[in-house]
């Protein structure tokens, strides 16, 4: 099998057939299938916001571990503000409202992009952190296997990246079954141990505190890291906005009703379990989750409803990651097209999904997860900084929207989102002081770091336009083309390309230089049987060096004509298995290299196929 | 400046001018400077070989720890018998006697290579062993710094690399300094502890015993193994027979003396070294070397010459490196010449000396530090499996050439490389027998690896030349040549790529794939104002591909005329800073990707120099 034919080969068997265009709207999410594909986040992370409320509260003691309630309280009414801003969001913006098109259209073009900027860092973090507790999960049921979690973590990475890359519909099919078999799992969690509260029969944990509880006072400052710890929970809200032209038409309307279905959901298992784990008397720790000890108290340790629900854990975080997986990519497209990120995130591959964009996520991605050993609690204080900068953004936008349309009802819609603004601003600002310095300080730099990218590629953009625009242009007629080929010596590939060289032009020259006046005296020889009509020039080297006296020569002939070409032809070997291309043309290369930069110089690799 | 200037004078900084032919020999080493350049591995081997020896022994507990006297007096004689057998080398090849090319010349070409192989992979584990080492020497005065031992390696690694690059009679003035004080210092230390035993005032250190104290018995095999390390004594011999061709004429005379003077030090110091350590009752650990022991034990822990001692000891260790990197390039040369080898190997850089090489032996050298943690007592049992494998080969070849010249006296010289043969053999089984099982089967897989690469080396360069013979070859006469220029709009560049296109040839086509009926308007419009006589060919695209119907018409023009050549023109931006290649030429790299393995197909690249 030749190697054109085993590369698409491979690809294909990885990636699946091509889709003609016309196919292309099949590919659409039903409310079922959008649910699951665009809610597993929001929908996940409530298998973790309860356990980091708890593991910050009781480092003021175990007495002070019931504020988990209030605290919950108040984020799940957070939540619900903001699901309900967004959905507004949804019908202004039926095309996709994502954070990056409300602030660039309503407030300004930086603001878009800082919206972005964040958003893609929070996207790579989405997939670390819920990868990660996905396999916390499973090492919380099987403690042997917690020396393999970055592994771990790595496998379940390539496996989203490759369905990804496989395209939209099939990763529908794969997700929806076990987020909804999650969804009924945690709430028949939630159903047996509230029956079991109502009969009495609760039989507590005696979970040992971790060493740090009670070694500090219960400050405001610790309250508030403990809330913005929780506000975890609100992540993900605003994917099912920046999804609504993945869903089938009318596609507003599903992405409306997909949305406030997924908020009931996650605040009422977000507030099941954190009831649960203070009545049960959970204590998280960095080796088995809230979820897991709930779930060894409710059903018990070795048992089937035990182990269904943290298989179903680990199903939906692992495929929340999968969130990001449909929302990177599109964001990186849309971004890309307005010239602010290289023009290979606009490609779409062959399946219809953004396969740049996937393969640049998962490897940020991968590169966290290593760096941070796959756990959960050293990722979060980066976390939500992103998060919450885009849902201020999207809101204050939305508010500027409102006021300009001024459509029938505006006020309400603008108070709505402008309460939504205020709100995230809130926690924006509350995240910021409790989490800079446990790492957050990262992601402050790193947002106006690729801002920064961001313009520097649209400014490199719009000065290639303004350089290739026809308007008053009238190109140079050149008709002369000097054609030049450096030889080492006279062989069949050097024939092949002096006669490819002769159909150019009928000013060939082959260039030698002289090391060694036996090796010159043979090639003139030689010269007179193979050479035809191709002048021989041989240059003298006092230094011996191959490379001087070829560029000073081409330099030369360049000057003679500055208005006419000179094209340089380089026999190349194209050898017949990959690892001989290290045994081959390091000279071209290396002519190739220095003649980069001379305007008005061609060079052209006349490619000599080896057999073997 | 521009980009073609920078790049030369960086590399004039760091390496010096270059040097016209006419003034090589000039370069050449006295017996002085050759003692330091190429004896340094053999006398820096005295610093740790003891060491070796001694932590050994002490796993049989403190009593064991004599044994090390009549070990070290064993390895001194056989130090005599390989030394005395390699300056018969020196004599019947002055033109440099290498394993390789005596194991070539009289065995056979695989044992040559066998021999080669052991050396390249010997030369760099001398680099990462004798750097390691070296760094020790520092973090024993100084156990602080233990915590920057790698970085402390890697850091040397660079200086000798680019001290190398630099130039041959550079590394001799450089390198002259410090041996000569190691020898002179190491004497000091001897006379200074004899000196005191002689007068009864030795205060032995109380150094602690390693954990392992005692907790085997002593066996043979342990005894057999304590002899293996200590070995390490033995190795870098070899350096002054292959460095021949670089002393100064007469070559093979102040080759052998060197030789002799080196083995006379090297002797004299390890076995001074091995019985002070002894009486001093010195306990070498991984944090504490016992040359520094020693040094405290009898000038001081914190004297002028306490630390004169470990600079010294540094200064050579790190310069024995040196000695791999005078041999590494020099040995990789004359196999690439052979062509086993890549023949970058072979050009010689603007200093003389072996870039390539000195690039690959760097490279190497770097993963072992980094993968042993600059931990010398874990690469040890890698180290000697491939010297003494080349110390066998080269005497048994030895023995080989003494049988067919029989000139006088050839029957004394066979006897003497012959017991040099077989003391090395033996040696060499004592070592494969006790190390294999602590990391010497990576030695013992990769030597026949690299003896499989040389040979398939050799034979594709072998099939090359059969390829690209001129025998019986009579060039076709081709004189069609249609030229195709895809292209995706029509902008600055690819009008002027359209222009030098009508200088090759005057069948042109412009070839573009319609994935959009209203541009493919818009172009055709265009067309008539700038298309000149090029001909405009449209390519339908159900698929939404782009490079699919461009293939498959660039092999239906191929078809048309099998025996003509296609040259395909593609635009290519050259970019003002090199971050913007990144958003530029992704497509024109996936048609030549494309194209690579096409026969008669020429692809040129237009450059469109960007200005910003």
């Amino acid at each position: 099998m030749s190697e054109e034919s085993t590369v698409p080969t491979l690809k294909r068997f990885l990636l699946g057939r091509p889709i003609p265009s016309h196919l292309a709207h099949h590919q659409r999410l039903s409310r079922v299938t959008g649910l699951a594909v665009l809610s597993s986040d929001a929908l996940s992370s409530v298998a973790y916001a309860t356990d980091f409320i708890v593991a910050t509260l009781v480092v003021a003691g175990a007495a002070s571990v019931w504020y988990s309630i209030p605290i919950s309280l108040v984020i799940a009414a957070l939540l619900a503000v903001v699901a309900f801003s967004y959905r507004q969001t949804i019908h202004a913006y039926p095309t996709g409202g994502g954070a990056y098109i409300v602030a660039k259209e309503n407030i300004s073009a930086t603001a878009g992009l800082i919206a972005a900027a964040s958003l893609l860092v929070d996207y790579t973090l989405t997939v670390s952190v819920s990868i990660s507790a996905g396999v916390l999960a499973i090492t919380s049921a099987a403690p042997r296997l917690d020396a393999y979690r970055v592994e771990m973590c790595l496998a379940f990475l390539v496996v989203l990246m490759i369905g990804n890359l496989r395209g939209i519909r099939e990763s529908g099919r794969i997700f929806a079954v076990p987020t909804y078999i999650f969804v009924v799992s945690i709430a028949g969690l939630i159903g047996v141990g509230i029956f079991r509260y109502l009969m009495h029969s609760v039989v507590p944990m005696d979970a040992p505190l971790p060493p740090v509880a009670g070694t500090r006072p219960l400050t405001t400052f610790l309250l508030l890291t403990a809330f913005a710890n929780g506000c975890t929970a609100m992540t993900g809200v605003e994917a099912v906005s920046n999804g609504v032209p993945a869903f089938r038409p009318p596609e507003a309307k599903n992405a409306a009703a997909t949305l406030v279905t997924m908020a009931v959901l996650a605040i009422t298992m977000f507030l099941g379990i954190t009831f649960l784990e203070h009545i049960y008397h959970v204590m998280p720790s960095t080796s088995e989750s809230g979820v897991s000890q709930l779930g060894r108290a409710i059903f018990g340790g070795h048992t089937f409803l035990y182990y269904l629900v943290q298989a179903a854990t680990t199903a939906i975080l692992v495929l929340a990651a999968n969130t990001a997986y449909a929302d990177f990519p599109r964001l990186a497209s849309i971004v890309s097209r307005d010239r602010y990120l290289p023009r290979q995130f606009m490609n779409q591959g062959d399946r219809l999904a953004f396969s740049n964009g996937i393969i640049v996520l998962s490897l940020f991605a991968a590169v966290l997860i290593i760096a941070f050993r796959g756990d959960t609690q050293a990722l979060l204080p980066l976390y939500m900084i992103g998060v919450f900068v885009s849902f201020t953004l999207s809101q204050a936008g939305m508010v500027v929207h409102w006021r300009h349309t001024k459509e029938a009802g505006w006020k309400t819609s603008a108070f709505i989102n402008g309460f939504g603004a205020l709100v995230t601003a809130v926690v924006l600002a509350i995240v910021t002081v409790t989490k800079t310095f446990e790492g957050a300080w990262i992601v402050l730099l790193l947002i106006p770091a690729i801002v920064t990218m961001f313009k520097a590629t649209r400014r490199h953009y719009d000065h290639v336009a303004s350089q290739l625009t026809l308007r008053g242009y009238t190109p140079q007629r050149r008709v002369h083309n000097t054609v030049l080929m450096p030889i080492g010596g006279i062989q069949r590939a050097v024939v092949e390309a002096l006669r490819y060289a002769e159909t150019l032009s009928d000013d060939v020259r082959a260039v030698y230089v002289d090391v060694d006046a036996a090796s010159t005296e043979q090639l003139r020889r030689d010269w007179e049987i193979w050479g035809g009509q191709v002048k021989l020039v041989v240059l003298a080297s006092p230094y011996r060096s191959m490379m001087e006296p070829l560029l000073e020569y081409i330099e030369q002939v360049e000057s003679e004509r500055p208005e006419d070409y000179v094209t340089v032809i380089l026999p190349e070997f194209v050898p017949a298995a990959w690892w001989q291309h290290l045994l081959h043309n390091q000279r071209a290369l290396l002519i190739k290299g220095a003649l980069l930069f001379r305007p008005n110089t061609v060079v052209t690799s006349v490619p000599f196929h080896l057999a073997k």
